[in-house]
């Protein structure tokens, strides 16, 4: 892995993905007393930075491996984008998901085009049933966060931000799967000098947290947070880069999350997703350790039933 | 009135605004069938495009007249605009609202330093209170959109949409007051060789419509709309130049101005107004008319009660 790799990623995937806007408001920074950049991957392509590893992951493939399609499992925004990239790059896309998940979830992997095999609601059953899709069919797996592909994808997000703002101390991102966080770590380490990067993370499913603090890759008992988004766990791929290089993560309260996406929204008149005001939550719980720096925050997804609000 | 007027307003004003970015979406342009470009004037200073005439008014008074200050009437989205541009600019603002205004817009004004004046909640009161601040206190009358000055400002929306999009065949805009579709009618008839404007009006507040067709200034019996800044009634400084520039008028249900509201929420996932969403609204509405053409839509503003939404 190294800076000639990811700008190869960045250029590979460029015809796939918006160039994402960066944000800013006086009134954040005021409250903040820090400057702070958004990074708007809630007007990436189907609304998440999702969209980068997806199509990182299958421009990786050979053509006879793209032939015979991908297949993942997800009921969140890697389902959708997973059958977005697949569609654009002409491959078929097989979605592993819960028999129960939401049938707006369902309906928005069908109209990218993604082909949906309903399994049990639990982790084994939705892992067997890729396993067994996969040999089936011939698909390759791609995981949605534990993928060297992925990953690498998911941190053209950074590279963009630091194009733009150089100056950059830190960048802030929620923790979930840790795609994300990984991706951004490599992505800081190879285009910045100094800029360093943190996690936010829901109390209720700090497994990353406490991954570090135990070395090892931790669980969680209960899933039991708004950040929909963010109660997956790590992998041995994405681990390794996080246990490396990552500052700290912050961990913050249900009210938090909510409040802070409710900031946002009121006062940057953009409309965010839970999981993505957990890295702004962190900001806001910590901002005496942020004063008059330059603090970028990856906004990463805007997917929420706007008919269904927590405030 | 010229183009150098306009450009002269553009520069004076800088320093007050935001140069707003231009939005699009793939998946908006397949449903219109056109391309629609989205000047997103939500994100504006304050959250609406009226900050732009705001300072204009302000910045063309003279030292004296600074010095005593400035007073207007509204309950909306101008008294914000006054009161933040008048305390950028160091003028004192008063604002005459009636005394039944929602607390949240009060508090609003108060954040700018604006000094409310309540007054019963009828036309002829709140003009007779401005009246007699204006007489005891010296301060300029300025009017939210019947005014040379805020008209003028407010047109510079338009300007640095078609700076950015010269291509534009049309550009559409809420109607309310008439001060930035006037506005934008000389901002296209300036820059722009082939760029028309047509304006998009709730049926229940169809004031300017009915005023085009009886060529003189009509009034609403009614003000039952959700889009809450487009009740008021046109003037004299505005209705000629409207009168004899706009292309047309589409008039939209309630229910169509909320449907196109959930759609840019959904979809572009920004947070607009009721009213911002009347002009998408009328483009959607005839869409068939529009085909294949370049669309320019103003986004007039993001000022909305998220705890409060109409879906």
């Amino acid at each position: 892995m190294n800076k000639e790799t990811l700008i190869q990623v960045h250029e590979r995937i460029q015809p796939y993905i918006h160039r994402t806007p960066v944000l800013t408001s006086e009134l954040i920074d005021d409250i903040c007393g820090t400057k702070v950049f958004f990074k708007c991957e809630n007007f990436q392509k189907m609304g998440a930075f999702k969209m980068r590893g997806a199509a990182n992951a299958i421009l990786s493939l050979t053509q006879e491996q793209r032939n015979r399609g991908v297949v993942t499992h997800s009921s969140g925004n890697f389902a959708q984008a997973l059958s977005l990239a697949a569609k654009k790059i002409g491959v078929k896309a097989f979605i592993v998901m819960p028999e129960n998940a939401p049938q707006v979830k369902k309906n928005a992997v069908k109209t990218y085009d993604g082909e949906i095999i309903e399994c049990d609601s639990n982790p084994i059953a939705r892992e067997e049933m890729a396993e067994k899709v996969r040999i089936e069919t011939g698909a390759t797996f791609i995981h949605p966060s534990n993928d060297d592909n992925v990953i690498y994808g998911q941190g053209t997000a950074a590279i963009e931000l630091l194009e733009d703002y150089p100056q950059l101390d830190y960048i802030f991102t929620p923790v979930g799967g840790g795609g994300l966080i990984a991706g951004t770590i490599l992505a800081a380490k190879f285009f910045s000098e100094k800029c360093k990067v943190i996690g936010g993370e829901p109390k209720n499913v700090d497994d990353a947290y406490r991954s570090l603090q135990s070395g090892k890759i931790e669980f969680n008992e209960s899933t039991n947070t708004i950040a929909d988004g963010l109660r997956t766990f790590l992998g041995d791929r994405n681990f390794p880069i996080i246990k490396e290089g990552v500052e700290k993560i912050i961990r913050v309260e249900e009210e938090e999350i909510i409040n802070a996406m409710k900031l946002i929204w009121e006062r940057m008149k953009i409309i965010i997703e839970p999981s993505s005001a957990v890295a702004f939550a962190a900001l806001l719980k910590d901002k005496e350790d942020y004063k008059n720096k330059n603090v970028g925050i990856i906004i990463s997804g805007g997917n929420v039933d706007v008919t269904n609000l927590p405030f």
